[in-house]
């Protein structure tokens, strides 16, 4: 582990279930989340995009991580998400995750304004910082433009870093674009540099990247950690293209219904297949299709 | 006014003013309301885009709408945006409103996650009213994909007004596209349909809109409402034009830095030039090059 990076592996973005009057099923959620380090997560994200939160409420989102706290997962394994387009609402999530001595939050940028610039982007996250006012906050960048569509550049990462040291650490790069990973490597090669996706998992890992966090985790993390201890070996590449194909057979579906599809039947807990509104569960014809496909791998 | 259209001519998406230190500047903020209602604004439209309403945290938005009805202003008056990613949020803000008595909603679509279908947001806005559960809510779907993304398509506006009659009335359109408002005219003809822009007022009257929500009503109500009183006059044409020639000029700059600019400079009260991240505060080299030209006008 790079010196002061206190994440690295395979994060998974928690999924969230919800019962069928959409209120989150703690029950279940406490045991995913543990079921998810019993399968070789080295840390969880809760609260990222796979975890639909944008579509909890604030409150809600202040008493999941309580849970998950209180049932016993260690805070320090915990990079919840925390930033929303507000500056008040991002600043109580960033604080409360600090104060339950998370071990770094993941922060995604103001996202409801478009073609706003690095400076705002850098305002916003100066505030957050001055605001919180912790020596224990750890942030990562989460660039994610194929849904955010606000993201972080690669000179933003750096001034962030320069400005903040020790306290901007790293990022999440969800653009799935390869280069745009590399020049983070090359700009800031000590940053704690995760890819969102599998697929670039080995890649970054040989580039100096730290690991990925990634949706597909909620369903295959034994594999994907497989790769982590492994990538340097023999193995690396038939490893590598297991998870990849695991992942392409799962992206063939909008990911988050057919991921909670794949838990319901699984589990044998029908309550796994709601999803919030704006998504819509994964129909069961689509479920079996791609049970059937996961089963060919 | 047609039959159960609480609302119609000239809204204010009321730009929201900030102390130095970023909290809402509450007397700049009730001064400002009053003052558009006495420039001949029809109504107010708190939390809308160029209220920068996605920058304020949900209680904020909660205090500050109570501040506008305490301090004097009718609630009916009142269509305050209350949509945002999450439903419960938006039912929390949604329930808020209806009970202080606002005339209407102006609900966003939840924004965040993208390609979505118009069957998931059909649920999120069912779900909304069936939990807000109160048959006084009046709800105006607004329609800002250059912004949010997300959209409500005709066909959806139809399938919501079918389900929710007397509760889905109305839309602002801020597509910009006329098209896209002839569309909805054709299909709802009943329906209050507001454009986002003055420079579409002229037509969306002539054809059978009730009138327009628009930013620069915070700097330019008077001549917009004199275009709603005359448009079926002989002037209507001349009306028109000074008011597009105003907003094009306003337009040239990133508007609600560039409004907020003008009454800083107009009222000699600095703080109405401030913004919350990740907007920035326009200079003073673009806002005497902004004043300049208005002046030209």
């Amino acid at each position: 582990m790079l010196e002061a990076q206190p994440f690295e592996g395979v994060l998974a973005p928690v999924l969230t279930p919800f019962n069928d009057d959409l209120s989150v099923a703690k029950d279940l959620y406490v045991a995913h989340a543990k079921w998810l380090l019993d399968e070789g997560c080295t840390g969880l994200a809760p609260f990222g995009t796979t975890s639909e939160a944008n579509s909890l409420g604030l409150d809600e989102r202040m008493e999941m991580l309580e849970l998950l706290v209180s049932s016993g997962i260690p805070a320090k394994l915990l990079m919840p998400g925390t930033g929303t387009c507000a500056l008040p609402d991002t600043i109580r999530l960033t604080k409360h995750a600090v104060e339950f001595g998370c071990g770094g939050v993941l922060l995604l940028p103001p996202f409801y304004y478009k073609g706003v610039s690095d400076d705002g982007v850098f305002e916003f996250v100066s505030s957050v910082i001055e605001e919180v006012g912790s020596d224990d906050l750890r942030i990562y960048c989460y660039h994610i433009p194929p849904i955010a569509k606000i993201g972080y550049s690669t000179e933003l990462l750096v001034r962030l870093r320069d400005a903040f040291p020790g306290v901007v650490i790293g990022t999440k790069d969800s653009s799935a674009e390869w280069d745009n990973t590399l020049a983070t490597h090359e700009a800031l090669p000590e940053f704690g540099t995760f890819v969102g996706s599998e697929s670039l998992l080995l890649d970054n890992l040989r580039a100096g990247g730290v690991g990925c966090i990634t949706a597909t985790a909620n369903v295959n993390a034994r594999a994907i950690r497989a790769l982590v201890d492994g990538w340097q070996g023999k193995e690396a590449e038939a490893l590598n293209a297991e998870i990849c194909a695991y992942r392409a057979a799962v992206q063939q579906y909008p990911p988050i219904p057919a991921m909670k599809w794949l838990l319901a039947d699984n589990r044998a807990e029908p309550r796994w297949r709601n999803v919030r509104p704006p998504l819509m569960p994964l129909s069961d014809e689509d479920g079996e299709e791609l049970k059937a496909a996961l089963h060919e791998l």
